[in-house]
């Protein structure tokens, strides 16, 4: 018996909601929760559904298949812990936080191991006992960097790869190969302030909050679909650097906020947008 | 071709989306969104469907009783204003507000009229058209004051009554007239500073966050089931009318939160606790 | 004896804040609340100051020139309410708002007039007893129709316009006859979604957040030293119409919030900047 | 050359700000930051001064004697890291988000060692390389547990105390000996749900937001001065481990917060309430 995550998305029609509890009750699933949200603008069906049963992922996958329209995109997972790496240049607060959350125990994932091009963080990630692994870019291009580090991934086989301050763009050949599995944790309230140096912007700006925002990373540097965002009054009296620790508490914050959403299959990506169920 | 919206409660059993949906299914009804719930502490189910199509309220309920358990609480609504009238005393600022909603129709609620125990908020009220019935509570009975009440209650058949700021403690047998159509909006982040005078008794405690918070109203003065609350920030330069004049701003953003919950037909009330579909 | 309020900044030097206080003290004032920041980056002086006495404003502002240096802006105010007109467009809640607050003496201004491009608000501003002029543009340039404008406003002398929804774009010309005295609301978490329509451009976007700021009115559009800002969480869920909507509560409390911070002259002005003492 | 911060509160009377702002101008001292408040309800003069100069403390406050009234409470220091001992019992976050923050020499404190009723949080604390004390309290008085916890304090003198989730009461004798030294993070709202178990009261009376406490530890439980309070929304979905856990981010944010501003002396407390200057 376990607990499982159904995640179906398609076109909108009449009698979905109805067609896909009819698999989950003919297989004697008890529901715990569900959730379902139609779009609009789009037309589109978004449903997750949390249910306990003892059932064969691939006949109830099967059985969605033939009772919903054949573009339906099915998603049926075990909730089970993921497992994911996390890339780091310098900054230690985001990675600081993640490794506390791993070693109790507390995210629905396992680290694997801490990939960086710098140095500096080792000292933080082995006090946890977690692989890191240094990859510096310096003479080296995007994609031979890259390269190395895939060599990395591709042993550890991560559902997700977590952007905890990494400060190297990626390549769009590297994103197209983890599609919508990048999670990237940008140091402002997106749209605004796009690119480097936010904090710098923002206090040249006189603006009275700052924030954080948490997106899938896709080719469009800071353009991916935002998954969580959040915000901290600031004031006159906050210089630059005020501005980043400021900042600092609601970046890991958000991408806390951000993993676990995405981590426990809440998450749908449709047209650049996420739908969440929470 | 009507908005409707359904809600569902009863104990949890399994196949009960499945069971509801499909009396809809079979009206031809499409399901604009859906939000279910089961509540494990009690094992109680509780479902939300907004839907559209043009079908018999009688027949989908007749049909969804014999689709579901005997004790099974029903109610189909059409997606139309609710009436409303209001109870005030001398405070305007959550009554202004609401004046100026349904004025621009902003509310999914008419207000039928105003009943005061005050004549102060009478020049208020006119501005905008809205009958407002004077019953001073001097030299009268708590029943013999309800009772004037009533009888202007009885001829507008409201289907909620809203204390904006009414400073006086109604029956239980009033009460028990209403049941859970009574909301109030307490001047405090409940349960903290239970009673009168809880920015006073804030500014003593010398707290750094004050709150209101909107209820539905039962027997027990302050504990009926919380609808909605908010917080702002306060500190030691806020004297008590500081406080005050602070907590007005929040009293009347969550008084008109918690309605478009109610009005909208969003919340369950079980067991002094309430179940939101937003 | 009256409450004044003393506004001082200037280049950074020592001793300012014991050569002010020795001003006050001399005429026996005593000081209620105080406060100063200096800017590192620029090396500016900012005083605040509230005391109580009785005093000739002319006698401590002479005192304060000759021991403060040659360019010190100095401000010396009576505690007292400020004259204001409001320019609206279509849309009530801003307006609505302040009318109420008016009404009641809630705010630290009265409003002599109501200016709409629109004839939509007459009624609402009836209703509380304000002078509403209309003043179409249609068929006006731009500069014709601002001269109709300004001939209410000279004989009203207001000391600020407040820009509660004015969908018009003023003139450089106008802007630059009251410096730092207009006030406008804009619908969006400025620099995020500078311009039109930004409720659209957020909805587009997918963010979690949107949200209003209130600013000083300066030549470049949307581009004015900052006074307040708020925000309010979004979902999924949240058509444009949603967004609007709820971007309307918190507008309607950002512009709250800035016009108090500025009608109790506790606003400077600094490099497209604000500088706040609340 | 040093930064110096300067704390002085006494009875109200004219000129307080000018002498203590004439001896520091006396001494070349440069002001970089200076607050000042006046509680009308005692009557009461606060003060927080940041200057720049290079004087001897003896030297200030003796001059700074002879100018004040005789009550006059004075605290000079250098703006320098304090040294903290922390209590803690089982639960992690807090005590893990401090020893992050120490780690990377983010606090205005350095971390002397830990002392736990459990020997839970050993492993944590050694990987940060600070002395852990297990001190059970089993088959222990009260005063002989905490008499063994003094002995290991008399060899730290911290200057603080922080209690970060640390599960037992101390003793009035204990707390006398710490007067506005000793802070406490309490997982709840205060003054709701105080004592034991919030997180379950909250559940119980289903309340839509929960909060967190940092306070000075005083002879009443939960009575003591607060200094900053924090809040998340909750609703129908969590169940009292969900709240436990949305509880827990807020608890460590609020410590932080509260300890950054206890640490960089920004807090008076006088009569039972902390007047912040932040």
């Amino acid at each position: 018996m376990h607990t499982h995550i159904l995640l179906v998305d398609c076109r909108d029609e009449e009698g979905l909601v109805h067609r896909v509890t009819g698999v989950l009750y003919r297989h004697n699933c008890n529901i715990i929760s569900n959730g379902e949200f139609v779009e609009k603008e789009t037309g589109h069906f978004f449903m997750r559904t949390e249910f306990w049963g003892q059932v064969s992922d691939e006949e109830i996958t099967g059985e969605l298949k033939t009772a919903l329209p054949p573009d339906t995109r099915i998603k049926l997972v075990k909730k089970l812990k993921k497992k994911i790496v996390i890339f780091a240049t310098k900054e230690h607060h985001c990675l600081g936080d993640l490794l506390l959350r791993n070693n109790f125990s507390e995210m629905s994932a396992d680290i694997l191991a801490v990939v960086s091009n710098h140095s500096l963080l080792k000292e933080l990630t082995d006090k946890f006992g977690i692989p890191f692994h240094y990859i510096g870019h310096e003479d080296l291009s995007r994609s031979a960097h890259e390269e190395q580090i895939l060599q990395i991934i591709d042993g550890l086989e991560p559902e997700y790869i977590i952007l905890a301050k990494y400060m190297r763009v990626l390549s769009r050949n590297f994103v197209s190969m983890f599609p919508h599995r990048i999670i990237n944790i940008h140091h402002s309230f997106l749209p605004a302030f796009i690119g480097a140096n936010p904090y710098k912007k923002a206090f040249d700006r006189g603006v009275k909050i700052i924030g954080a925002t948490a997106h899938f990373v896709t080719d469009d540097l800071d353009e991916g679909p935002i998954i969580s965002q959040g915000v901290v009054p600031v004031d006159h009296t906050h210089s630059v650097d005020d501005m980043i620790r400021a900042g600092r508490e609601v970046e890991r914050l958000v991408l806390a906020q951000s993993l676990k959403l995405v981590l426990e299959d809440r998450v749908f990506v449709h047209n650049n947008k996420t739908i969440i169920f929470d």
